[in-house]
């Protein structure tokens, strides 16, 4: 279970690191939409291990292949289906130590929810199974071009270097300038540096990407279980190794302020407001805001250091991992982050529209 | 939509705060559970407004009514509907400023959402809605009993007063030995001298709630989209006010931290491990540790001090809400963050007992 | 589980025939439509008990009560929850036998899935529950009405007594002229004089519902498993007593004839066939034509004929049942299957309109 | 929507007649199940097109390719998904007629629902689809016989051609033995040569299967709205050219009956019935006897006869469709029903497991 995601737009997703392929089925997609490929395979790539020079070296083309649901360039309303195939799949790394637990790994809790594991490279826990998240995610997002409305994401945080500049007044422009993508480029070459230096010691290091939706009219969300923050909360939780959600403008310690001083006074009856600590949702239900989050990450799990493992037998050594690992996930994250949001804001405008009479 | 949580312990919520009841009915309640009325009772009432010197003075008795799916004291395995009768709705202070939206209010997306809106004390929007949590949430605690699960939920920090202690080693009875459920004794005083201030200003705070979850084995919890701490996130994020969610370790910054740092080395095959920066979860499935979580809360929008608000017509003028609020909710939430945690882990104890063959 | 119905128009009901109430709550209920009460009411009655001289004693008001989502006479878009009082509980006649298991009832299926239940009317298994679907379902109907869709259904069997009209040809309004709702005025002196007999005899007869809905424009459904028809026949199996579902023209034995005789020709762009053997759906999607299927219920298992039972312990006896039955459903099931059909229109209507762009 | 079914064990299906692939992703396998390929295969042959005189000639080697979640020939527990290749797919007989409506067809209502159709074989609306179900259902087969449950489907009618035999004393042996599923061998020339003669004239006929489930516990099965009975509707009536499904002991017209008749006399604590009207199900719930229902199938309606078509601009023309079609199609549905009711048998075990304590 746990895999497939969406009640209107919907993305059942497959797949483990070292199978044959990644993959995803969507059913619910509206027909005729003209797929824009290139824009798909761009997000792919923004997401690809080997981008540069601080991500992982495996090597992977991340290739789209349409396998359903897709008639003369535009979608048929049925359930398309996708793979992108597993190329660098040496597994012999893995093989070695196979029984052994890796520290803050899936290992354990796969072996004991399930009393089987595919131990090649994380096999379903990897993040590599994101790759049908971002081809979803994508999709929705040339949908949700209809409706006006702009998602992006960027890099807020690398271990303690904070991004300082308003998220409101972030140029999107900037995001793509750096490797990194984190949009202040002063910083960006001491960050590389630092990381660099973490990437020699085969350690790795935590961060931020924060979420700006833009254009999303009043009214989009549900009531009660279903708010939207939460299912926002739900979708970007599940990606691998996110340990925060927050809601609204991330400098603000929300939980040490007054009421007087965070409140958001409404200005206008479109619903624009004076502040926007409320991050664009009210009752779980868009107030026309611009919809603000920011996911926090924690250092990949995955070091090349040597760390004392465990087996099922209770043996303890001392390993190093040397499978092939990020030093900070947080720029390939990006694009995992904004499929994710796509999704969910399609899918509640689905929901909206419903009930049109 | 959106008022149903969970997929095989399943609430569906109703009522407005003030209107004729709240209520709620759970379909999947296993049978022959004894109902422990008291226990279900008690912790409504640690919810119950007036409860104490810094809690609203709406008075209601919250006085637990079942119709259905139970007989002769055991659950039956239909459904269990139950009722929370509203007293205290004069609603007459609402219909004042009926037409103005509040700021930080839910006024203006409902009825942007709707096109109609009971505006009497936030209407469904009201927190009055989290009776129905309680309930269901105290059901299942009693059927995780048989589980040996025990979930305790603390007030960890009320504006910038933080507790010092390590969330493990919270002494449970301290818990209620004080009416901000805060469990440093020392610090009450203080603290509560604090909130009477911020009351008598007619102000309110935000503050923190973390949850640790005792005795919950390996194994438990789903893959990819559906991870454990991906559907608690949902779950606690759903809750009025709520503004961002955490996993582990509350007092470690984890995107600022090394892998070599906060890794978490297994010492037993039980799945123990020397840290527990991870919160009790890998990939989404639990490992046997404890399950920590915290919650934030953004101060309740409603305060009496003086406003501008705008209504439908673009007129704006100054209001001072004089309904019935709290200075800081975040102690009366104890009870319905540990009910939905409950919901949550029962749901997939559920669904991993699904799969027994 | 299973007490709840519909994707985008949800009920969730509840309630035991001997029990306080039987109620539901409609989760997805648009806002702002004005609640005809009186049709509603008017839909109850036409289910209740002791209506005529051919259903049963039991004495029962079946006033709607609404706890919730309804504000001012119209809809909130919040939770519609409602209940109806049971007040002829007398459950003494049910004491007696309470550990024999009554042949074709569902006494020994719920014992042995819940080891517990409520022996009083068959608790949660009676008809009595379907006062819920027809108070969803009437809600459905009025709602339905804005998208100029009418559905009507009548008796068009009991025991042998079959119609001859052509489905398509029945005149609505001579449905209600009697109180078998079998638009034939010719042969209900005939039938309700054997139904007198067979009800002295304290035996019971079956009979079939057939079902008309004009007004559906061609679109409407899912392809694969939520096939129209698919979910009309989940739908329509789910009544008590329901034993067959078949989609068309009732008097065509489908399955005995050459495609050459039943493929129904398009005789205009708007879908109109020359002939309606399909019943309004191809491939699980609404076709334009009047869509027609008919539902056959059992003769009622109530019978007050002495019959062998035996109990948990292997103990048999010859009983004769006292409780209050009718010696024929099919006239009170009528407004059942309506309602029924309401909800499933409804919400396929509702997941048509979500795609709009 | 609609391409997915099943609640703890799930299917999304994918892929149009004429296009690359049909596939399907199961979720909720349980893992360590060996996946005995060659039931499989032969399940998936049984279904194939060209198997016989009396089916289409489409070649298709329909062969089971599997591309996540078995590991080292064993269920991981993550999600299982699989392909066959289109090879047969010569559209050059489609596309001449390809804005023409096929009588019976789904041509009209896919244009009207999606504005968009891949007119190939009937793209998406097409049977082809049914090998997911097989795969899918052949693997559920394979779990419950864990279980001890099994099912068998025959053909119980071809055209006026009806089975004498009581269901409950098929010869399970006997249904293999001719290329009909007919399993009275006396008729079966008799039948032969009739739809040899259909075959030549171009026609197709209908027909009927019964399916009989044997070893389910009684206590299985959801009440109200899942009714297995219910459930079973859903799945069956969604299989294409279906238009009905009756429970029960398929000779006797229940409708018909008095219930002094057909009521079910439990003569054993077991739950065993002296007669088993009922079908094996009271309430919804499984009551240890034989699970029996019967479908019935409409005449194919692709037939090799000029029929009178329009097209999207009301041009009528005479047109004869030459693509490969079935005269009969319901000895080739056989795997289908008796996936669909595997699919489904087993979803609702895991149902009734999951509330083990």
């Amino acid at each position: 279970m746990g895999n497939s995601f969406g009640k209107l737009y919907k993305l059942m997703s497959f797949g483990e690191s070292h199978g044959k392929v990644i993959g995803g089925v969507i059913d619910g997609c509206p027909s005729n939409i003209e797929i824009d490929f290139d824009y798909i395979q761009d997000k792919l790539d923004r997401r690809k291990p080997g981008q540069s020079d601080i991500t992982t070296d495996r090597k992977e083309d991340d290739k789209l292949e349409i396998l359903s649901g897709v008639f003369e360039n535009k979608t048929l309303g049925t359930p398309l289906a996708f793979i992108v195939k597993n190329k660098s799949y040496d597994s012999s790394t893995y093989k070695k130590n196979k029984d052994f637990y890796r520290p803050s790994h899936a290992d354990f809790t796969y072996q004991k929810k399930y009393n089987i594991r595919d131990y090649r490279g994380g096999g379903r826990s990897s993040a590599r199974e994101t790759i049908s998240r971002v081809v979803a995610g994508s999709i929705a997002e040339i949908i949700l071009r209809k409706y006006n409305i702009e998602i992006f994401s960027y890099v807020s945080k690398i271990y303690d270097f904070s991004l300082d500049l308003n998220c409101c007044n972030i140029d999107k422009e900037a995001i793509e300038k750096n490797i990194l993508r984190f949009p202040d480029n002063s910083k960006v070459d001491e960050i590389i540096s630092f990381l660099k230096k973490v990437k020699s010691k085969g350690d790795s290091v935590g961060g931020e990407i924060t979420t700006v939706v833009k254009g999303l009219k009043p009214g989009i969300g549900e009531p009660v279980f279903d708010k939207l923050n939460a299912k926002l909360a739900n979708a970007l939780m599940s990606i691998n190794a996110a340990k925060f959600f927050k809601l609204g403008f991330q400098d603000k310690d929300i939980s040490a302020s007054l009421g007087s001083e965070v409140n958001d006074e409404i200005i206008s009856t479109d619903g624009t407001t004076k502040t926007n600590y409320s991050g664009g949702i009210q009752g779980g239900i868009s107030n026309g805001n611009d919809l603000i989050f920011t996911i926090g990450f924690k250092p990949v799990s995955s070091i090349k250091i040597k760390q004392n493992m465990i087996n099922s037998e209770g043996i303890r050594k001392e390993v190093k991992i040397d499978g092939k690992h990020d030093p900070c996930v947080v720029p390939r994250a990006v694009p995992i982050v904004e499929s994710m949001t796509s999704m969910v804001i399609l899918d509640y405008i689905f929901i909206n529209n419903s009930r049109t009479i």
